[in-house]
């Protein structure tokens, strides 16, 4: 949550108006990140004379634009400055701007982003992620009599800043510096790019446990396909490395030295960047990256252990334009809905191969036989990638023959589970960075587990911490609320499950059936799309109840939590998934006449006991909606509505039962007038815990 | 769920108003197992000599009395009959009774037990269960030339005993082979209690997986303390064996041999025997019990494997009449809420030993090394119970170093979990009937797994099949919503986790505190129960919301989810338990002002991040009640209500914050005019899938 997004161009000269709207379409592209507010920082004016003598003179002044709610309100709020010369040309330039998610302090201007060091804005920061010892450091710098204006955590980074360029030893300290010793003092994850008044023309990015990437553009080749790290002494903050510039810069830069020009992109995700180039660096915790009159360097305090890789490879993003595109659809959501015939193919390209009836995951193949000798599998997650680990418990526990726990990342923290050397740790995650996961992934590591990721984001952090794992290629995921990430990561590790037990005799028959249903389910799926217009018509129904229950059991138990949370996320309706074995022990009572209920009762193991669940229900007055399969005569007698979704083997079941329910908020959601998008409170990818 | 209720008087008068009186009571004692509808069954008029002569002709009418509603519903319309002689006297009499929680068909008249075979009433039968295969019989049945008249799966019981009597091989078969052959073709869960006009006197009760016992009541003493079990051959239902009467019952009989008058009670628990009796027999899965001329004697079909038993003991309750009354309080749950610095005195009663610091389940003493070697702990449970084990799971972790897995019993079932014999299985259930619970013990069993019992009632199936196990004491719970059962199962878990580190040095300190913590508990408690009137001042203002959210997390996760279900079963309000880290990956965006939520947040390790979800909460104009400790200076500033509560342990804390969340659902239930001990649609004691 909260989108960051810098601009940086090098002799590169480009009209103000261009650099606006450079930084707003960034913005616009992290907007699922967080939509409380936004704001930017750019130059006032062009540097004059004085701005480019040696840096205590150096003040060319920051203008910084702020603006409650969505990236769009900023945008109308800049273009209505009557004082801002739109044409002016900037040879050289630095903007940063963000996109944010309240997560301290009520979302109004003064708590928006980019946070300043005073009046003056010396020092201006955009930062994701959660400080935790924002108090200590917040008295500290009262006590030197800074005086605090907003409620934000960020504040203090910034001020922290001005406090150790104002005490600073020399006047050779450089940004980059500077920076190192502020986050020395940071407790909490962040990914912040800087700006600074007293540094024209310089532009510093740090991380650790946010994500952050930077694009590189240049006219001219880029000469180097990885960029060296430079390693202060071990007692960072109290000596200074002289950095020759050649030294560390010369290496990666363009063929021209950036004489003619060259632009940098800093951004929480790839989808910010593709649309100007493909060619990225991920930032890894605690490296500084300093752009310093056109040329990026590396820092870092000190060396860690001896694995630690010395360089950073300048990556080719596989993304494509129109992938973050929204192209026919009314939203992101929606798209990713009706694209879900694709993603499952695309989770299964080139791992299931057809013919030779084999299911092959690179990520793992190497792991498989560790794999299966461990004691113990646990699937760690949260939110809609912790309902995909318990659509899967149940075959998993079938095809592997191993206990199989499920957690949520948060609970799994908070309880210190024991954790043992023979256990394995799946960690799903659609960003590959939410904070509770990576955080649950660096306890298990701690611990000697082996563990294996399941992300749909290469190079996040989740996918380069773990020691193996799956891509589940669904392609990039806007919408807020996850749809086509979830059926991907349901079809990973099914298909993990199959490679568990390719080896078995008595479990070829299972295993040749599930094969089987995984060839038709993209058709299956686009059988089930074809609902959408009964949907719609549902939804006209039931848009206006404030409750929604949503009963199932077994294989579809999990389809019942992700649909409840769906219409919690983009409907605002309560909505509860309530597993169909309990309804005696409780939530029977609320069934009456009018308390809209949704169950959903396939023919599997379960049959029987859904159907005597649903009898129940109907004895006591409920009017349930049904999704059950085309081949079912009994259920639909009960039910007030009937939803018909294809038959297919029990444990993929899941992926045709959830999409209903997706497109059921979906359209209940458009009917109330709600941003599908951009759900209140929310944001996609949680950086912080 | 359904309560069983029967009474015979053999050669001791009773005038018909007084049976029909002890009938009734006995359905109000079972009433929280279901008030759907009740029934009884009676002889029409005193038997006259035709009744008496050979069985062919003996045709003593019986009258079937039922009525949909609550028992007193059936007492108010007995008292209505014009056409019946309450003052008329039965030297001996059979009447059986039964109050229902519908699971197939609606609650109506039709519906109600008891059901008979015909409209001759020949057969007439009451059932606490569900018969999977009825409707196979059924089929059959009507093949046969029957007519059914009800939904219910019982009237098959009924009708096929008058199939195998009308046609039996001769004359002398007795109705207790008619019903032993019956129970041979029924599948599924059934405790069932029979009377016939063919049999006058006679009573057959039998049960398989629903509970059943007998209290014996005679003036003169009991000479016998067991009843040895007659076998038919193997070939049951074939042959017959020929019942010498005083071989299977002058063993057990009084001192006269009924002569001068003797008493049974059939009963689904003990609370509706104790009035009358203390010296009662638990039935086992597939015994049939016989009344025949006063005598008693229980049959089986064949011998198990050597080690079954072949007597039944005839045991002494250990119950006190003011324990099921409701004394000055306004409903069970009332009182049941407020016996809690009781009942958990006397779940450590003898259990602690406070001198030696010492705890000594004295159930589990010999099994406490095994378990100690076990791989891995598995918590099964229900409902309530199941929140009892979410509960104490962290501090099992902690204290046992183990992996402790909590499962709902049904989706344990339902996907066949992997079970190896170095696992050790707990069934918790405050019934110790509860379907599910015993059908995965069952699982685990024939796996080899250790199996522990925790549960609130002496003699239950739970306790019976388990290994080992700890009854938590805490007295008869009647209240359909269970309160201090949780509580004490709650202390019982604790006390086994102290159990299992004892020989710890490393845990030696946590042990102490945790022990103090215990000592002091009672206290505390009774300090949270001071805020009975502010909570039900508070109640006024929530009374009328249709939603309620509950959330916390760590240690008082359970807490939200048992507070949320309270809530649930007896408000009718859809509230739910949310885990507070899981809050940014949905449900977050249905806070609003409007959303009425209560947070819980206490002073352990997860304080900072439960102060973090409060902050979000009020970030997003929430208006949070927080249930937070007396010692939190903080936390209230954020609250529009605080509920201080005295700090303890943090294990143990969760004792302490479900206790304002159980008055809460009690004060709004009562507001709204609810009947707090009878929820809608709901029944203690689920013995039904």
């Amino acid at each position: 949550m909260c989108g960051i997004f810098a601009y940086v161009n090098h002799r590169h000269p480009c009209k103000r108006k261009y650099i606006l709207q450079t930084l707003i379409n960034g913005l616009k592209r992290l907007e699922y990140r967080g939509y409380d507010s936004a704001g930017i920082a750019v130059d006032e004016r062009v540097p004059i004379a004085a701005d480019i003598l040696p840096k205590k003179h150096a003040l060319g002044p920051v203008a910084l634009i702020k603006q409650k709610g969505k990236v769009k309100n900023l945008d109308e709020k800049i273009y209505k400055m009557k004082d801002f010369d739109f044409e002016v040309e900037f040879d050289t330039h630095v903007g940063i701007a963000h996109t944010r998610w309240a997560t301290h302090g009520v979302p109004n201007e003064v708590n928006s982003h980019p946070q300043r060091s005073d009046k003056n804005n010396e020092f201006v920061v955009v930062h994701n992620g959660i400080v935790t010892n924002y108090k200590t450091i917040k008295t500290l710098l009262e006590g030197h009599g800074f005086e605090f204006e907003s409620d934000t955590d960020t504040e203090v980074v910034a001020k922290l800043l001005k406090y150790l360029y104002d005490n600073k030893e020399n006047d050779e300290i450089s940004f980059s510096t500077l920076v190192e010793r502020a986050i020395q003092q940071i407790q909490g994850a962040f990914a912040c790019v800087f700006k600074s008044r007293h540094y024209p023309g310089q532009c510093i990015a740090t991380r650790r446990g946010s994500p952050l990437l930077i694009g590189i553009k240049s006219k001219s080749k880029i000469t180097t396909d990885s960029i060296p790290i430079n390693y202060s002494s071990g007692m960072a903050g109290l000596s200074e490395i002289k950095l020759e510039r050649n030294q560390s810069v010369s290496e990666f830069i363009s063929e021209d030295g950036g004489e003619n020009g060259i632009e940098f992109f800093f951004a929480s995700d790839a989808s910010a960047i593709i649309e100007h180039t493909n060619r990225v660096i991920y930032l890894e915790d605690d490296d500084v990256a300093a752009i310093v009159e056109g040329g990026l360097s590396i820092h870092r305090v000190k060396r860690g252990n001896r694995k630690e890789n010395g360089t950073r490879v300048i990556q080719s993003l596989q993304m494509e334009m129109e992938q973050i595109m929204m192209g026919n659809y009314s939203s992101y959501m929606q798209k990713e809905i009706f694209e879900q015939p694709e993603s499952v193919v695309n989770t299964m390209r080139g791992r299931i191969l057809w013919d030779e009836r084999k299911v092959q995951l690179g990520g793992l193949v190497d792991h498989i036989k560790e794999i299966q000798r461990c004691r113990r599998i646990i699937l760690i997650a949260c939110g809609t990638s912790y309902h995909s680990a318990l659509a899967t418990r149940q075959l998993l526990e079938e095809l592997t023959e191993l206990p199989v726990m499920v957690e949520l990342a948060s609970d799994f923290l908070d309880r210190s589970t024991p954790i043992f050397r023979d256990d394995v740790g799946f960690f799903i995650s659609q960003s590959g960075e939410t904070a509770d996961t990576l955080m649950a992934l660096q306890y298990c590591k701690e611990r000697g587990a082996l563990t294996v990721g399941i992300t749909n984001t290469v190079g996040s952090s989740i996918s380069r911490m773990t020691d193996c794992g799956v891509h589940v290629n669904a392609g990039p995921e806007i919408g807020v609320a996850s749809t086509k990430a979830y059926t991907s990561q349901f079809v990973a590790l099914v298909m993990f499950g199959m490679m568990m037990c390719e080896d078995r005799l008595s479990k070829r028959e299972r295993y040749d059936e599930i094969f089987d249903g995984l060839k038709v389910l993209p058709d299956l799926i686009k059988q089930v799309l074809t609902l959408d217009q009964e949907i719609a018509d549902l939804s006209e129904k039931i848009h206006k109840n404030k409750s929604l229950l949503v009963m199932g059991r077994g294989f579809n138990f999990a389809t019942c939590l992700e649909g409840a949370l769906k219409i919690k996320e983009i409907t605002y309706m309560h909505s509860e998934g309530i597993m169909a074995g309990e309804l005696k022990h409780g939530p029977l009572a609320l069934v009456d006449r009018d308390m809209p209920i949704l169950m959903i009762v396939v023919k599997d193991q379960v049959y029987q006991k859904c159907q005597n669940a649903l009898q129940q229900v109907v004895a006591r007055h409920g009017r349930p909606i049904v999704i059950c399969t085309e081949d079912d005569q009994e259920t639909p007698k009960f039910a007030s509505h009937v939803l018909q979704i294809p038959h297919t083997v029990d444990c993929l079941q899941g992926i045709l039962t959830v999409i209903p329910l997706q497109l059921l908020s979906f359209h209940v959601a458009v009917l109330k007038g709600l941003d599908v998008d951009c759900p209140r409170n929310l944001a996609k990818s949680v950086t912080v815990e």
